[in-house]
């Protein structure tokens, strides 16, 4: 099989240097607010984004370089197979965050729900439609046990 | 910036040679059925997500040359940024597709909600959580009115 190659879209810039205090996920905490940064060239293919809420972006994991097929999620200490768990120790090291459009201004798409480390290569904006992508009857494995009975698990933010 | 290179995980196979009879997103046409052909060195990756109702599914739109920074989504004819629509006509011809898991035997996933070629590059396969990928009050610009007072538009089978 042919290797995929692609070119960055922009930069992530959020607050997180490092891993310290960056939500597992976006939704953990909404109060950063993070800039995607696309290229002069690519600015235009924001127009109407800004009557979306929400976007989905994909983006590389720069910074993981290593691989395991399995893995300890953050939320438990037990293993599971990658395509389980949303670590970004994965064979390709590509991240997926859905995060709230607060406003975009030129080439500059300001958001809050960052998860993503500081300086973060953007590889696509897509818009986030609730008539394709929420779910109803959804259930979630290894997971569903920490949400029990509307419960919000510690390990949710990253020390 | 540098490109990204990734490798494909596996393969995915389904009943659409072309584009003829394809949804435009999956949870439009649920009855055809697509396999996910994971590599053989990564199929343990594959174990405890038969638990999950649902997988994330992040391709390669290998059929799609072309790269358009406005143009005109399958709803309308009326042209919006790249960022704001799901058209594979992308800088990055990455692909997301939220599907329904019907069973996984060995390197195989088994599918529904089908919405891409046969043929397709797999790059990374997500569990798809509802605590956090499902979104309220969400805002979906040109595409809400498509969808007003529950009406499902008439232009979600590709001809």
């Amino acid at each position: 099989m042919e290797e995929v190659i692609l070119n960055p879209i922009g930069i992530i810039n959020t607050p997180y240097k490092d891993q310290k205090n960056i939500p597992i996920q976006g939704c953990f905490d909404n109060s950063p607010e993070g800039v995607c940064n696309v290229l002069d060239k690519y600015s235009e293919g924001l127009s109407d984004l800004q009557d979306f809420s929400h976007a989905i972006l994909i983006y590389h994991f720069h910074k993981t370089k290593e691989e395991k097929i399995k893995a300890r999620p953050y939320l438990e200490p037990v293993e599971h197979g990658v395509f389980a768990i949303r670590s970004p120790y994965r064979p390709n090291k590509i991240g997926f965050s859905i995060v709230k459009i607060n406003k975009i201004i030129g080439n500059k798409l300001f958001f809050s729900e960052v998860d993503m480390l500081d300086g973060t290569p953007l590889l696509d904006i897509k818009p986030f439609v609730k008539h394709f992508d929420n779910r109803e009857n959804v259930k979630c494995g290894w997971i569903d046990k920490h949400f029990e009975n509307g419960n919000i698990p510690e390990q949710t933010i990253l020390h």
